[in-house]
């Protein structure tokens, strides 16, 4: 499995609870690959350099999607994004990692999905089948997502009715967007609330343990599948499925 | 104003987009600063250098919120970051324009928000007033926030029954947790949809064009006010408003 993190400090809560999880996860007998993006030094930014290191696209000329699909058929990628597309294929399941900054994953991290999950690779057509790759035709289909995340807002802020909306519904372009979308079974995210009132780091270690443990047995969410008849050819939910509804749950089900 | 934008290629539709949105805007008698990240070499991540760059934070003892906040107070943030600061300072609306890369901004311009919106800067606990600057209470009341966007996604895969989900709850993150809660009125964002496969730009330059020349006359987003009892203490709405709805849109109203 891939545990992908993302916090810039290495005394931090965050650093501490991926040291203790990805240990947890060696005690129970996985084989664990980390990318720590910022002890990699991770460059977040996607620039010309991604449409192909052979044939180096001016930058006025460099078309992201046809570009960087070019790229990874052809094997010119920049090496250090096929390493981590490399790790992914190797994983079972992916943790994701991160403190929340503004409602979204930190920057660093924004761009390993931005570099790393590009057309061909993470979605698009498959070349030998025609097939679009995505949701349950994904690439990515038969491993786990789990998102490990802490906050400052407290509890009830995410909750149904909180200021800040419901934590899978903030996440949706991460959890449905990103993540099912690319084939993965994703589990309801664990979330640290109040994060910088952590006074005793044991129960919270516990928690995300508890969770760790059951990473293969939980349910996870239950995202519509796209190609059995829910959806129109337009990408909309058919009407007699939760007619008159909108909202991001009509996609749960 | 403020224009900020983040796209990789000079050459790009979002690059002919801006170039035509700032002319339009020029013309209509504003003043328009640009940071266009890429062009600008902005680097996104976040790391210790900006706790402070007199007295420089070892890595490990760097706390984001803390170290940010103290740089600000103290004047000793990146140059680069009070730049960015005082673009915001003196504009009167943000532009805010990307291509929506896995369901939100690209790394570049997230790390644009992490960076430059840091604690006692853009919310937190104002100093003289003890306040909390937040919403109605914002640093940034009075400014407009516009997104401008663009997608490969078709325009009904972001309506309201769209597998994609409603732009303005796929986006709610920047569109309520950022841009509203620094205190913005935020208009509902232009999205152009199924954008790879634009023949003329005519029709589209006029559709944003339509949009800009109304940027100060528009009806914000109705975001409810977070300090006038519709909240509890604990930041959940209370339960009189909207009884038994959740879901993103009960903070519209």
């Amino acid at each position: 499995m891939l545990w992908l993190s993302a916090h810039p400090s290495s005394g931090s809560l965050n650093a501490a609870l991926r040291r203790s999880g990805v240990e947890r996860l060696h005690q129970l007998g996985n084989h664990v690959i980390e990318s720590d993006l910022y002890s990699m030094g991770w460059d977040p930014v996607v620039r010309a350099r991604d449409g192909g290191r052979a044939e180096q696209v001016p930058t006025d000329q460099f078309r992201v999607s046809r570009d960087t699909r070019r790229a990874f058929l052809s094997d010119t990628q920049p090496i250090e994004v096929q390493v981590e597309q490399q790790k992914v294929c190797d994983a079972d399941a992916l943790i994701i990692q991160f403190p929340l900054w503004w409602y979204g994953v930190p920057a660093i991290l924004k761009g390993w999905f931005d570099r790393v999950f590009i057309s061909g690779f993470a979605f698009g057509i498959n070349p030998e089948t025609g097939r679009k790759m995505r949701f349950e035709q994904g690439p990515f289909v038969g491993k786990r997502a789990f998102v490990v995340t802490t906050l400052g807002d407290r509890e009830s802020a995410i909750g149904p009715r909180g200021k800040s909306g419901e934590l899978t519904q903030m996440l949706f372009g991460l959890l449905h967007g990103t993540l099912a979308y690319t084939g993965m079974s994703v589990l309801t995210p664990w979330a640290l609330a109040s994060s910088d009132f952590v006074k005793d780091i044991v129960p919270v270690q516990q928690s995300l343990w508890n969770r760790l443990d059951n990473l293969f047995t939980d349910d996870p969410i239950q995202y519509r599948p796209q190609f059995t008849g829910q959806y129109t050819d337009l990408w909309e939910l058919k009407e007699h499925i939760r007619p008159g509804e909108s909202g991001l749950d009509i996609h749960r089900g």
